[in-house]
């Protein structure tokens, strides 16, 4: 079956084209600037030719056009017509309470999604553009929405609910949702199908570290705890992003900077994380050269980076009662090898014993604990892409 | 040695007289509503038998004279004049980053003491009030001041840093100083005394909770992490205080209900916590009796409560690489029998084992992990009092 993978932001759309029986990228690509006088699209065929098209697209109708028009080229595309695309899987990042799990698009659905813009103001309102420009271009094509809040939803209550004043749940529905769902669902279920072990009878824990990062508890195949919130701010320390930090420091800093709502936002998601600490860079890359230049400030941040990945990791081996598996992904966990490392060796005190020689692959599936650790610590590059894919064909079948 | 401890408050002042050679209370008691018309003084002699006063109190100053007064009162006091008290110890809330132990107060360490203001503006102010009445009205007592903050100086960088841009730290001194200090180091010291430990070779994790609450990972003597930060706002829930939130979701009400920093402010420290999620309450006692009573309400809170201890607990085990020691202090560790067997009974996963008959005991010094467990967990109650007269001692000597 063949499925149009789309992530659509506020001035960037991705997409992958899926073979989903197969699990075979068609192609993928994406647009960039879209309502800007230089915006292109990319388009990747799976022999790694590559085309870059600069195209003028006022908006993501225009954006989403182009790249059925690409896929459809007869010249340059890898299908023959629309007709050939049977389903278009979207990630829709927050669905609050009202979605759990994956959806058929109805006008109900959209309704809902629009009901989440005033916690997710930049993200949702991008996505329902998306799905609304393949309502209208190609009509008759069932639509999923794949939430990424979804498969959290299984918090219990005294892991979701923040002790701030009940009544910020109830009017304004303040709660922990978390995301990055897709991720963590996953690495979880192919760490396990790698390891050869029961999904439903694991304690895993879940580090989906990169530029955006969050961690999660995942009991029998259920999120159970995970570290970003209301919003993707909180938790770990992130590219930009403040993570956790003193709810009293916001005041501090609102008093100090004469900062208003505007202000703080900007300051914990813009101003702040791996940037703001080390002045350098949000890319863990350029932290790990600067630390090999003596950079003591990017010492630092690798050192809090690190220091945050490992308590959420001792907290929620509580939480779960003891840990089975470890997995790490996202571009930091997929492939900066001291982080790993420096974790798990961090870790012997719960029995991880570490392979330092298959530690040395990145960006492969690969089982980095010895043979006699007690937790199994995993690499399993991300898909979301292809869970969007699956969970799709299996709504419209 | 006989020590005047001392704290004062922005509207109250608690005072103990303290022989700190047999470590002897002599008298006790505080001064409530200065500055309002109904001020009173409560003093309470060794056997038990107490006095409530009335009397017009404006300003720190004739409160902490009536103190003096009523100890060296000759029909009511203990003592005969002023001239037995031979220093005053002051517990001081914020010492930033200038002070890492208690020391004698000097005009200079006061300078010090009021550079905090900023970041502690209703406590630094009222201590440094106590301080200036003691002066004036014992000129040549020496004083102590004991910081609350002074214990977790030596957390490393990696715990004490936020990831918020590196000017709030240079420019505002922004970053975790963390509080109960004082508590903390007198209970885990005092746990490895009744445990006939060596002090300074233990991974301790010292829970002090209560209507205020934090807990502290301690290596080796030293504290490494805690969990209250730049405000005692941060960490554990309490009784009106939010602790650990999604920073997302502050800029997220600032939007929805309209507030300032001041609001902001309002809300994380008085509106939230047990008192803000259960709508009844913010004293553990009462929410205990409510769950008795079958409230969903306090139910939830109740979970909320032990859950992030357990998480923290779980989290300064990965920390301190293992731990050896859990310590229960504060109104609740010392009393709350239901959340020490509760928490205890989760940490099964690390090699706890329960003396569930010794956990019925309430406010004495208990082990109540069994004779086979891989962990002690003990129950010290707290003396921050005794600890202050210990340090005064020592520094004037």
């Amino acid at each position: 079956m063949k499925i149009l993978v789309l992530n659509c932001g506020s001035s960037s759309v991705k997409y992958k084209l899926i073979e989903s029986d197969s699990k075979k990228v068609l192609a993928e690509g994406g647009v960039e600037k879209i309502g800007l006088p230089d915006s292109f699209l990319k388009f990747k065929r799976p022999d790694g030719s590559k085309e870059i098209i600069t195209v003028d697209m006022p908006t993501a109708k225009e954006a989403v056009k182009n790249v059925l028009n690409i896929l459809t080229d007869p010249k340059e595309g890898v299908i023959k017509s629309f007709d050939e695309i049977e389903a278009v899987g979207h990630r829709v990042v927050h669905g609050m309470e009202y979605f759990n799990k994956s959806v058929l698009i109805t006008p109900e659905v959209i309704e809902r999604v629009k009901e989440c813009y005033p916690v997710a103001p930049l993200h949702n309102p991008a996505n329902v553009t998306g799905i609304e420009a393949v309502s209208s271009l190609m009509p008759n094509v069932p639509q999923v929405a794949v939430f990424d809040t979804a498969f959290h939803q299984t918090m219990p209550a005294e892991a979701y609910m923040y002790a701030l004043p009940y009544e910020a749940y109830e009017k304004y529905g303040v709660r922990r949702y978390g995301f990055h769902g897709t991720s963590h669902r996953y690495v979880s279920r192919r760490a396990c199908e790698f390891l050869g072990l029961p999904y439903e009878k694991q304690r895993i824990i879940t580090c989906h570290i990169g530029n955006g990062a969050s961690i999660t508890a995942i009991q029998d195949g259920k999120s159970v705890d995970t570290s970003m919130g209301l919003t993707p701010t909180e938790g770990l320390m992130m590219g930009t992003r403040v993570g956790d930090v003193d709810p009293g420091a916001i005041v501090y800093m609102m008093e100090c900077e004469g900062l208003d709502a505007a202000g703080v936002s900007k300051l914990i998601n813009k101003r702040s994380g791996v940037a703001g600490v080390t002045e350098i860079s949000s890319d863990m890359r350029d932290i790990e050269a600067a630390v090999e230049n003596g950079n003591e400030r990017a010492k630092l941040a690798l050192d809090m980076y690190e220091y945050r990945i490992l308590k959420y990791i001792g907290a929620y081996t509580a939480v779960l009662g003891g840990v089975d598996v470890i997995v790490f992904t996202g571009g930091v966990g997929e492939n900066q090898t001291g982080t790993r490392e420096r974790i798990c060796k961090k870790l012997e005190y719960m029995g991880v014993t570490f392979n330092a020689e298959a530690n040395k692959t990145r960006g492969e599936e690969i089982e980095i604990s010895g043979a006699d650790s007690k937790v199994h610590v995993v690499v399993i590059p991300t898909d979301e892409e292809m869970m969007i894919a699956e969970d799709t064909a299996a709504i419209v079948k």
